[in-house]
């Protein structure tokens, strides 16, 4: 032993392969370490993130943060109705279409949120055909908005136009409301740029049909506690963003004894219960309006780190933070990694896109995957990954959710709370389970899979929360923590 | 290290203890491991186990059990309809109750057993009160026979009387027909051997809406697939014994639509998604059948030492083995550790009740705990006890059934098939989850747990497979393999 030691040099390195590859070139023994410093060494993000760390600023997000994370947790979202868009959702007007994601104008959408947009045009009569849509859609007739803009959130193109149903939820603990659409079902749908005639007459039959008897169903029963809901899915495999069968039947059985009370025409009802019995993905626009509203409670926690929203039009993705409310930070919507169907591929598919994003903000999603295991046969992955998923997140986030436990990890609280400052630190991104729409409007999803925000969003975030937290009187440059 | 061995002697010892201590007495460094021969190490045992194992039995054996286990796999159980027992159950008539378990006379039924037969007799407008009640049950005037003898199976006491409803299920794939009560729902029941008059009034009702409400349904539905509704439900937390919420969820699904088309009156039909929904139990009268449907497709396999019924009536716990067709093995019914609710501890407790067990037989309840953590809240243990018990029981059957898949275990299939041959040869009884019953007639449910089959079933089953399979010139005994 001591004659290894004296005879010659061995080395032991963390940092940057280049270091290594000269050791190992020099014939010495070498165990090389993967190693990249916080905010992967860029000098001014490191400094933004020491000043954000360090004494005084820095625990006095940690408290911000904790702030944020116990308003998130005591939000109690409701489900308390249906309305259609043009009278609940605020400052809803004739003119106005919301949208998925950050703001966007009409030349930068991807394909299909320009699809959902056409469809949108001729489903609200103020197009003929698409030709005549885009035109219009062009021609700065229409307003385009964030859904997030409007107390509201949106799967994929997310497109919400005045004559569609929405859900309405209210937050127990407080007055706000929260809006999502109801959810058309697989295969070719609007919120994948589909705009056929198939696509438009069941969104006419949804708003004439369905949403009715759904509003007088739940005006029988009475509010709905959606996180109760939830809290039961995590334990029947259900992670609430691209798994929602079981959330989806304990919904239905909710609801099945009042709309035979409220609706008299059994053949209204049978076929209310169909489309709710063909579509497991019922539940994800209420885990997303549930996700919001819980959200919105830390918006404008003073000095709060904590993501608030995370969302995507398919062209860029945007994230906001609780002490920063209404500020997007954003960079180019990624590629998703997963699963296609049949005759499809990646080059058929449309970057990263819609509001569902927000189930992961909230600790849902890719954050829950370990409450999902059957979940990784269709984005890849072995029920060891999705353990792995769950625990990994818990170390960018601020805590645990006590009411959303996963009983494959003893029952802990799903991770709640994403930190900037430790995906900055750990140089580790939040990830977001997701459905693949093709590129081109009117096709549809073509897959799902894992995906994650670029870097420029908690880059931009962590230098606007240094330059709004950050007071003149901060210690000097030094270390990381 | 030469010296440790020259100058000292080491053991490392694998048997009985008292072989172990002595080493350790005289000073000697010893590591002892745990061991216990092949069936206890009983020379009769030992020498039947033998001959199953060794060729030219052994491989013969083996052989049958493959197609046994394969005719369960080929099984397709359909539930088809509901009937009163007297209508379509075998054999059945006026004097006949049916219960759970191996055959037993009154006089050495338990308590629940007892009180369910009392209500049953009340309920059939046999007796006035449970005094008259017992009076006749004693006398002699009715016929108490297992469920088992008449295609049928029943939750805790399993009491069948001529005017009951049970679901009806055919095999696809046969022609053969199952049967098993509706579930009552939960506290005061008459499978616990509640009989008060809202139990009484609770069948009553079942028996006329809510049978006849549910037989319009599925005449509307048409066959529904259960071996598609459990495979859905082990990837959402079940595991088709002690939790069937998803199952439960999932049938309510499929029979919304028909039953609103079928039974014209919205009242009527609230009242049975009220009932359907507050009870998750309902699928475990479908499970049950389902799985006796599956292993009766063995029923006769020549030679296979497969379990084909695992049964309590609360005093004794039979097996039948496929290759001895309609014999019953018998031990005394065993004691069910557990979680208690609370006010009452393991003194109020009956021993092990229920044709339950024949999930278990089917590879379901406490073999597909791997499938339902969640589960461990209530029968004691962790999340990874519940992985553990699912392997481990894959030591003690023939196979998997790929049909009913794990998502935790990478999608392996549930271990099914029980070999009485590998029980004895590793010392290892099957685990069984399960309800825990008040010894008092008219109480009902205690708390839930874990149990075993006694001992005494698998010894007997094994030497009557030794007598009835083993020829003349089979080989001497020598070892086990």
């Amino acid at each position: 032993m001591a004659g290894l030691i004296l005879d010659k040099v061995a080395v032991v390195h963390f940092g940057l392969g280049e270091v290594a590859s000269a050791v190992a070139a020099a014939g010495a023994p070498l165990l090389h370490g993967e190693f990249l410093p916080p905010a992967q060494g860029d000098l001014r993000l490191v400094s933004a993130l020491n000043r954000l760390l360090s004494p005084p600023l820095g625990p006095e997000i940690d408290k911000a943060n904790q702030v944020a994370l116990e308003r998130v947790l005591a939000s109690r979202p409701l489900l308390v109705g249906v309305a259609t868009a043009r009278e609940a959702v605020p400052g809803m007007d004739e003119d106005l279409f919301l949208h998925a994601g950050p703001p966007i104008e009409w030349d930068r959408m991807c394909g299909p949120l320009r699809g959902a947009i056409i469809g949108g045009l001729i489903y609200e009569g103020r197009a003929r055909d698409p030709e005549e849509a885009a035109r219009i859609a062009a021609s700065g007739a229409m307003r385009f908005e964030p859904c997030h803009h409007h107390q509201a959130v949106g799967p994929m193109a997310g497109v919400v136009t005045p004559s569609m149903p929405v859900w309405v939820l209210t937050d127990k603990a407080s007055s706000r409301r929260v809006f999502c659409t109801l959810n058309e079902g697989l295969g070719k749908v609007l919120r994948y740029g589909a705009y056929s005639p198939e696509v438009l007459n069941r969104l006419r039959w949804m708003a004439e049909e369905l949403a009715p008897a759904l509003s007088a169903a739940l005006a029988v029963k009475g509010p709905i506690d959606l996180r109760a809901i939830m809290a039961q899915a995590l334990l029947m495999g259900d992670e609430g963003h691209n798994r929602n069968r079981a959330a989806t039947s304990l919904l239905f059985r909710e609801l099945a004894s009042p709309l035979v009370k409220a609706v008299r025409d059994p053949e209204k009802v049978a076929r209310v219960f169909d489309f709710l019995n063909q579509n497991d993905h019922t539940f994800l626009n209420l885990s997303m309006p549930m996700a919001k509203c819980m959200l919105m409670a830390a918006e404008g926690t003073e000095r709060s780190t904590m993501v608030l929203v995370m969302a995507r039009n398919g062209t860029d993705f945007g994230i906001q933070v609780a002490g920063l409310p209404g500020r997007w930070f954003v960079g180019p919507a990624q590629a998703v990694e997963g699963v296609y169907f049949p005759g499809f591929g990646p080059a058929d598919a449309n970057p990263d896109i819609g509001d569902s994003a927000i189930t992961e903000t909230v600790g849902l999603g890719g954050f829950a995957m370990a409450a999902a295991p059957a979940i990784v046969r269709f984005v890849g992955g072995t029920a060891q990954d999705a353990l792995a998923r769950t625990e990994e997140m818990g170390r960018i986030t601020i805590g645990r959710n006590p009411d959303f436990a996963i009983p494959a990890l003893g029952f802990q609280g799903v991770p709640t709370g994403i930190d900037i400052r430790k995906v900055e630190e750990l140089n580790l991104l939040p990830v977001i389970n997701t459905g693949i729409a093709h590129k081109e409007p009117g096709v549809g999803q073509v897959g799902a899979g894992l995906t994650h925000p670029p870097w420029e969003c908690f880059h931009r975030a962590l230098i606007a929360c240094e330059e709004a937290f950050g007071s003149s009187n901060a210690t000097e440059v030094t270390c990381c923590r």
